[in-house]
């Protein structure tokens, strides 16, 4: 069954189609089996089922695509088949306006990247990211992410993490898939987001967030 | 190891302690074996294991010590033992003080105790409060329970399932558990927390929230 778009004629159904694929929340790229080969090794984003001839599509997360774009520079992006390629300005504006806090989570998963951690969307575990250590097929991952605003509570990446029920929920449910609770306090030392030149302004603190275990750690002297 | 009270000298330590206990975030009763068997039969509070003579200490929480005060009318609670018990109003302005919100929490408990079910906290699934349809020693807990406010916002009682990682995350969770995530919406009707007679012109909503698995809801026609 195709999908049912919403209208009263065919012609406002193809719009409605037309207007839907025209808001991506991700980025579909095609692809041939070489380069399916290279970002699956690279650990870029994940194949998508449908194959046309010897193209296969592939699904980057917006931060995975504007890390090949910016900071790998081997991947441009156009906004329709007859344009130009979008520069890394016009890039960072668009996804910026297609995703909350996206200067957040990219600096985030730039960071975590750019440390060699294979990062995975951590939507599975309620989390933003998850982190591996090796190639998702080999290992578990080990820690689940959470980015956060240093700067100014009220203007808080996602409010995760602010009252104790949600610190216990998510330290709970990590700890039952031996994961770490890992959070990125990403602070913008009062730069904005109106640029990605702004970004190795930012800064990253990172703290682990594990239970405590009072039988466990309670001192022999007792 | 005694606690390590902080200060310099012993009396200084001494007042720390004096100020720590007289700022309980739970009530701590005396009770003997016959008041402590009906408590336990009526599933409010547990037992705490110092024991002194025939008297055994008994923890409620702040809602289950005002539903007891407040609508059984069956416990008296006092500041100290030379003053006179604290009526409704003022034991409702104390707990109100001790515990942020607790307006809401009260309605949502006393709301589901007086649909028989038996509601214990939910520290330990990072949710609110868990509910049980018998005694929890005969049974498991059906839900987990979100107190949430629909009033205004800005003013939410906890901020708990603002963003989709954390409904991702507690109904994992709660999931993992055999549990339903409960949401308790609280709605003031414009009226303050000033007395606890307009708790009865609170609403209260109740809404579940499970995971939706596409493979068992998928159409019969694909």
């Amino acid at each position: 069954m195709a999908p049912r778009w919403k209208g009263k004629d065919a012609k406002s159904k193809k719009d409605a189609e037309a207007e839907a694929l025209k808001e991506p929340i991700s980025v579909h790229i095609a692809v041939q089996a070489e380069q399916l080969d290279l970002l699956d090794k690279a650990y870029f984003g994940q194949p998508v089922r449908n194959v046309a001839k010897d193209m296969y599509w592939f699904q980057l997360t917006l931060e995975e695509a504007f890390y090949l774009c910016y900071s790998l520079k081997c991947l441009k992006i156009n906004r329709g088949a007859d344009t130009s390629p979008l520069n890394d300005e016009e890039l960072w504006h668009c996804f910026n306006s297609k995703k909350q806090a996206f200067s957040f989570y990219y600096k985030a998963y730039s960071h975590l990247r750019m440390k060699n951690w294979v990062v995975r969307s951590g939507a599975q575990y309620g989390v933003d990211f998850i982190v591996y250590r090796h190639h998702p097929a080999r290992v578990h991952s080990e820690y689940g992410v959470l980015v956060r605003s240093q700067d100014n509570d009220d203007d808080d990446v996602n409010g995760r993490l602010r009252v104790w029920s949600d610190v216990q929920c998510t330290t709970r449910l990590l700890g039952s898939v031996a994961k770490t609770l890992l959070v990125l306090y990403v602070n913008k030392n009062g730069h904005s987001d109106g640029s990605p030149l702004y970004l190795e302004n930012y800064a990253v603190e990172e703290r682990t967030i594990s239970r405590w275990s009072p039988e466990q750690c309670r001192e022999r002297s007792l």
